[in-house]
């Protein structure tokens, strides 16, 4: 494809000679002769036109080039909209592999593919144009929504439901019981987990992330939203629209996250509280209460981000004084 | 079974119609007519009431209600009392799924349900009335109790033994080799990991748990003991009896917890410390050196509570008088 | 094996009798008569002598004592030469269980033992000597080097690339989708995760670790590191040499790590960031930007331990005056 058509395709205005051929898309380190690839900012810029891409795909406000340039808004946007218009999924064929054990009460829809060693327990709904791969369980009255993607040793228990274009990495376990004990004369009893996973359409849970099923009501996750890997969500947590939890977080039982929140890396949340649309949970963060709608917090425990960091600058200065006066190793 | 009948089973004092049926359980938002369900304070008590509960598990001391009560010490456990009489677990026959891979060397006892693409190798030993579900693997030589339950996707490695009534849920893995290495002249040379793990009766692990086989000694896990999703226990550790350990927490090598130890969700602790009896860990907390018995410990580090919390109100107070002062930026 | 033997092998000097036969190693709390165990420091030792053992492996300067000992400079890593010595790993002889699924256009080395239910998929290049575990799922065009060994349960995704004498444990997920999304008007649009993960020769990952493909490059952990249970490395991050991370640790995105680098327990590190050779970061910190080579770090955020130590110090005398002061709680 010519460059003019691809900018025509992402509504780009392109710098440079127009109709050079490319024919692959790539990042700047691996771009050859004939890639497209793409830089936001002048440092990648400098980056990319070190290499032997054959077009750069950047905004509207970045430096001139010695390379082709296709300017638009985002350009990782519309790197990734080229992306998908030339690599559109491919329908697999239905499949059930001999090796895969489906019970009899199992209803499959059409183009379903089902790896070796998959087990699909009674009474399972499987919608259309699903994937799911070797080695993965998938226990009684599960409903799986059309083209939802499972990858291999995903463990989901009874009664889960995926809504629609659902993504599980490895290691996933969805619907396992929750942390729920009474403790009555120094023992402890086991509270019964009876209630249901459900996570909604175009939700991707990263690799070896586990969501455990209700207590008596319901585990939800939002449509649009995302889970990084290893990543913890209790019975009954209740996470909104197009949410965005990084990496090794933890959510506490009963607590309800809004829409389009975003939570760092290590982040933590206690149990029953409340999170606001549109919060911001830096890094590392210890939630222990609710937070209001469309706060930024950081912190061990989180607080508004200005404060933390107010807070981390006099306790750097209070410790240089306290040096300079010798006091300290004395007190 | 009439209202009156279960107030019987639980020893509680019924207030209004004991005559009604009741046909199920549930939590509050789910509740239908014929349901029983309950309330531990007045907020749950208004919510049971708006609900087509036809009767509320409660405390002694809460107020009156439009619908009949059953007043008990503790309602959570009577709950569960009268759920478990209703629930007993049934027996399953004797079942081995013709894709699970058993050694001819193994011995399984009675009542056994193994399920599809299980492996169990040389030498196992698989006590009565235990169920073992798809894609678990245990290697040679494990030990596995009465009544024990292992969920899809499990792995034991060899000579791991599980007492009786154990439940792993999916993905756990015990028995792995623990991060043992010895440098020498800038490489790193593996430690042989030669110890069993032992868990004793009535441990629940939660799912993608990580539990490290001793390298000299073994590794226990104690009666009773609970741990979450997505801890990892490390080579060597002790845990005693009744502890609760929450998610995304580690314990490091050969640490040694006492009894009734509960730890909050994403706490650490180093190694080779000793933690006693009744100790409470609270969320996110570093734990840095040993803790005596029954102090409650939050921070990073850990220190006790009270200390924590006024550490973080001074530094508080600080922050603002100093902002005050117009010094900060200047400093 | 006699006494002086051993000694010999070692480079030991014995002191006491060295004519006594040894037919076992093991750790001080489980020796036997006939053991040889290892005690590193004056109350190892002490212990090693109130046990059974027949020999104690210990260091140069240590105390006389009543039994025979072999002194030398690094008692573990003597001990560790004398276990390997007598414990070579043995080769297996090659095997293809029947209820594994290797694809026709798979290759298979020499002496490749292959368990059941495992899955190998079109293109995989699997050296000799390799060892893939029950329920382990291998992807298209991954290769596998040489002396390569994975426990059960283990994924591996498309076109991931082991060099020899990889050890991966169960549950380890390698080659999974990166956290990578575009957001544009309130959807978040799934960024395609094209790289691959390349781990080196000498690499140990620890049970249930994740580690990301690169997003446009690659994820690569360098020959000889080590990585604990339940860690996370995120796309593009580049791992140097001989690193040693321990448990549920998180790296970002695009994060570099150069050789030697140690990090404690649940440690992160942000996105974006360079980590120099030999920096030391300790359990818990969490590192918000890059890090001088050798630098020890700890801390929430980490900076120079001396550092975080003193401003601990600071506050804890802060509060203490405070307190004194009584002006807390009148503020």
């Amino acid at each position: 494809m010519k460059i003019r058509e691809l900018a025509q395709l992402i509504e780009g205005m392109v710098e440079g000679n127009d109709n050079i051929d490319i024919n692959g898309l790539s990042g700047i380190e691996k771009a050859k002769s004939g890639d497209l690839t793409f830089a936001i900012d002048e440092d990648r810029l400098a980056g990319a036109e070190r290499s032997d891409a054959s077009c750069i795909l950047t905004n509207r406000t970045i430096r001139k080039s010695s390379k082709a340039l296709i300017r638009v808004t985002n350009p990782k946007l519309s790197f990734l909209i080229i992306y998908n218009t030339f690599n559109a999924p491919k329908d697999r064929e239905s499949f059930i592999h001999p090796l895969a054990t489906v019970s009899d009460s199992a209803r499959i829809g059409k183009n379903v593919w089902i790896g070796p060693n998959v087990s699909i327990e009674e009474g399972a709904e499987i919608g259309d144009h699903v994937i799911i791969e070797s080695n993965s369980s998938i226990k009684k009255n599960c409903e799986i929504g059309s083209f939802c993607r499972i990858y291999p040793n995903v463990t989901l228990y009874e009664n889960t439901r995926l809504q629609k274009n659902v993504i599980l990495h490895s290691g996933v376990v969805v619907g396992s019981d929750g942390f729920g004990y009474v403790k009555d004369k120094g023992k402890i009893y086991k509270f019964p987990q009876l209630g249901r996973v459900i996570i909604e359409d175009d939700v991707e849970i990263g690799a070896n992330t586990t969501i455990d099923r209700g207590s008596l009501n319901d585990t939800v996750i939002g449509a649009g939203t995302k889970i990084d890997n290893l990543c913890q969500i209790a019975h009954n947590v209740r996470i909104g629209k197009n949410v965005l939890i990084a990496a090794l977080c933890g959510i506490s039982g009963s607590t309800v996250l809004g829409d389009n929140v975003v939570m760092g890396g290590q982040a933590g949340i206690v149990d029953n509280v409340t999170i606001g649309d549109n919060v911001t949970i830096g890094a590392g963060s210890a939630v222990i209460g609710s937070i209001e709608k469309g706060a930024v917090v950081w912190g061990v425990p989180a607080r508004p981000i200005a404060q933390t960091k107010r807070q981390m600058a006099v306790l750097s200065l209070l410790t240089k004084n306290f040096r300079k006066g010798g006091h300290l190793g004395k007190g």
